[in-house]
């Protein structure tokens, strides 16, 4: 059995840090003056001083370096564990929300999913809508660093080919890992700064540019509104479009534009794959609305750029139910969830850069077939992929595909129908948020949902946060061994 | 541009047979006396002269061997061309079909898929009911063959991984690839009159049991009764379950076992594994159809496994609507029907192999993760597997996920509803037989599909029939040059 100690003073310090972040709503409930303030004071209190007192008893162990099984456990054990304690104001709140609802909104919230439990957010007090903006914007930070910091070494889903990238390129710029973390969360600030004040030259009020600009570049999705973005379309649209793709693209190269390399983010095989996408999608949608809306090509362009963005970078608002948008749409909404944004974003789902690998790996084997002899070798970003990586990504592949039919299945055996099942299972295990028919779909939430649903469907969100592999190591025996 | 005459030559002798076995429909349309022995006449003449002309004007290439690309022109070509002929009777014959139902049912027929655009079976002349099952027993032994002979040495979809074995295998105890198909023909007719004696014994007059033995050996699933297998219901269904289940193994170890390696079946693992995913499904379902037939045993454990052999072996037969039996069952017969049989059998899918190699693929990622200098190989029966194979065996996967997204969305643009849409899809790509919703489900067919959506899954049946690589192989460029 190996030493849990270092895993849990690290774990400490964070639970800490969360509980410190709950002054700010507590702050701003005091000044709503609805009374509301003792709850986050509270919840702050439970937070800090449990969080402090494991790190304190394990502090001495604090200073030795992570192995590879502490990394993992520490990993998987930060999004197990903030949920628990980032879901308590839900339930000492108005929400006055039982456990299994609190860690599904707090689970919902750090994994930057947006599948949300609450209904009547409209009335709900500041601080609570606040809060569930901050869990989706220190998730989004927290897997960015991760992404960049972690899974590379941790050789899950072929992660490891940005291994040697982010270490060469960092090494260069910024020799440590704390440095990344920094400069990556100055960037992260600045763009929600900047998304804040574009919400409010829109029309936002202060505080729902500032939660909405919270969940957007953590690509995260939660709303003020029962209605999501609805109340919100127009220029709004545009604007939360442009900083959900700028926030599903990879923060490693904001960094390096900062630092003169101006092209760093063009050059990227991955970007331009994605941008090419997203462009696509948009052409072939917007077509489509115009044959449901003729006369309306502003808001066909307008409303095909905005779901997109937010269905591919995994954000999760909608701004209108495109449920009534006919069943080409609707498959096509669900298909989009499942391409997912850039590595080392705070996009989640499969990711971009998977399917480049797969297809340069497809072209690969296609010349094969013609030519038995031949020696080709794929290549991502004009760089050969050893074959280790490849078999990662399909394991992956494999991994979600897997995850995804036996999730539908245990989500079906609640008694939930083909539809909500299968599409519940997607969005949860992308981390997109909405997902198709009445009952979950862009019009709908996930409130209603059994309990056992419930539980299944916060696995599955931290399952697909964390790159699937990440979590299932953890149960192989041979990982608890030596 | 290579020429293309020696796989004329082929195709004009396998047209030519075709026709000839047209004559025994119309014998028995003679013997059934409704004076429909001219459809079935007429459209032997027109296939044995259009096969018979291209064979005779392109005799003079057939003596050259075929190259790799005649190879796969002649594999896809045939299963292009043979429906287009099958299809005659149904135009000319009771059915009165137009072209786009014609060709669908044919290549239904001839894939071994199943789904049916006809409605009235019951009264159509016994003719046309031979017809159908007599495509699909052709389909069977055709892909049996092509699956050994042909498949391994186009190296798509992992399938190379039975080249050597096969011709070592076959080599010692059999010289030629003609000999290989007649030993194997011997054993497939041998099984289909078994099989047809045994329904006889349950009760079928000798015309029902021999159309559907011809479809139990063939995975293929067409039946006599717009019900199906419903009019069947008891020990018949036994029957089915064993043929089916037999007919979904490796038909080179029936040979081996004729041969006196009398383990030869129980010793490949992929036997074992199917067996294991089909014990382990039946007990899964009988405990939860025991939930809805508390007092009927027998019927949950029959129904259970008759429905289970049906979907996973690709046969399609149904004995009773389960679109009733609750959203987790449902959902499992979806996920059943992606997970198919033995390779080198009749039955289609992903199948059991593919998922085989991608979990022992996967179980030496997860040692890799724990212990990244390790050295370690993934095995299949006991042998180490090269990472051109798994490779292979991923694009195979990824091909078959984007295929079935694709053409979900496709049919979606038709107007299909979002569960139609994506189960046609899927049962037309693993050539299953019936979809999931009330249009397309075990108790509907596919005549009021829209034409685009017809000639689509038409299309579909052929891909996946010809494990999908074979097909997307011709549509690159690179494969016309030189
Ligand atoms: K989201
Ligand atoms: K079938």
């Amino acid at each position: 059995m190996f030493d849990v100690r270092p895993v849990a003073y690290v774990l400490g310090l964070l639970v800490t840090t969360l509980g410190g972040c709950m002054l700010v709503p507590f702050l701003v409930d005091i000044a709503e003056g609805r009374g509301q303030w003792p709850v986050f004071l509270e919840s702050a209190l439970i937070t800090t001083l449990c969080g402090g007192l494991v790190s304190l008893a394990c502090a001495n162990a604090g200073r030795q370096g992570l192995t590879l099984q502490q990394t993992f456990l520490l990993t998987v054990g930060a999004w197990v564990v903030l949920p628990l304690f980032g879901g308590i104001p839900f339930m000492l709140g108005a929400t006055e929300a039982r456990i299994v609802d609190a860690f599904f909104e707090a689970m919902s919230g750090i994994t930057t999913t947006g599948s949300t439990v609450f209904t009547g957010l409209d009335g709900l007090p500041k601080g609570i809508l606040l809060w569930r903006g901050i869990l989706q914007w220190l998730g989004g930070i927290g897997i960015i660093v991760v992404a960049m910091v972690f899974l590379p070494e941790l050789r899950v889903g072929g992660m490891q080919i940005f291994r040697s990238e982010a270490f060469e390129t960092m090494g260069k710029i910024l020799p440590r890992a704390t440095e990344i973390a920094s400069s990556i969360s100055t960037i992260y600030v600045g763009m929600t700064l900047a998304c804040a004040a574009a919400y409010m030259v829109c029309g936002m009020d202060a505080f729902d540019a500032t939660v909405h600009a919270l969940t957007t570049l953590s690509t995260g999705g939660f709303a003020n509104y029962d209605s999501s973005f609805g109340g919100f379309q127009g220029p709004a649209e545009y604007v939360a479009a442009f900083f959900m793709i700028a926030a599903a693209l990879p923060f490693v190269r904001y960094v390096q534009m900062l630092n003169g390399h101006h092209t760093a983010l063009w050059r990227d095989s991955q970007v331009r794959a994605f941008f090419g996408t997203i462009l696509a999608l948009v052409a072939v949608m917007s077509v489509t609305l115009l044959a449901l809306f003729p006369h309306h090509p502003e808001q066909a362009i307008r409303e095909s750029l905005f779901n997109i963005s937010s269905i591919i970078s995994g954000t999760g608002y909608a701004s209108v139910d495109y449920m009534g948008w006919g069943s080409f749409l609707v498959t096509l909404f669900f298909l989009i969830g499942l391409i997912g944004g850039c590595a080392g974003s705070t996009a989640c789902s499969v990711k971009i850069f998977r399917y480049q690998l797969l297809f340069a790996s497809i072209r690969v084997q296609l010349k094969r077939i013609r030519a038995p002899h031949g020696v080709f070798t794929p290549r991502f970003d004009g760089r050969p992929v050893a074959d280790e990586v490849l078999n990662s990504v399909m394991a992956y592949f494999v991994f979600f595909v897997v995850s995804l039919g036996v999730l539908s299945l245990a989500l079906g055996f609640t008694g939930l129908d083909f539809v909500t099942s299968l599409s519940g299972a997607a969005t949860a295990l992308a981390n997109v948020g909405p997902g198709l028919g009445e009952i979950i779909g862009p019009a709908g939430n996930f409130a209603t949902l059994n309990d056992t649903a419930k539980w299944m469907l916060s696995f599955a969100m931290l399952v697909g946060r964390l790159e699937i592999m990440a979590v299932f190591v953890l149960f192989t025996l041979r990982f608890w061994r030596g």
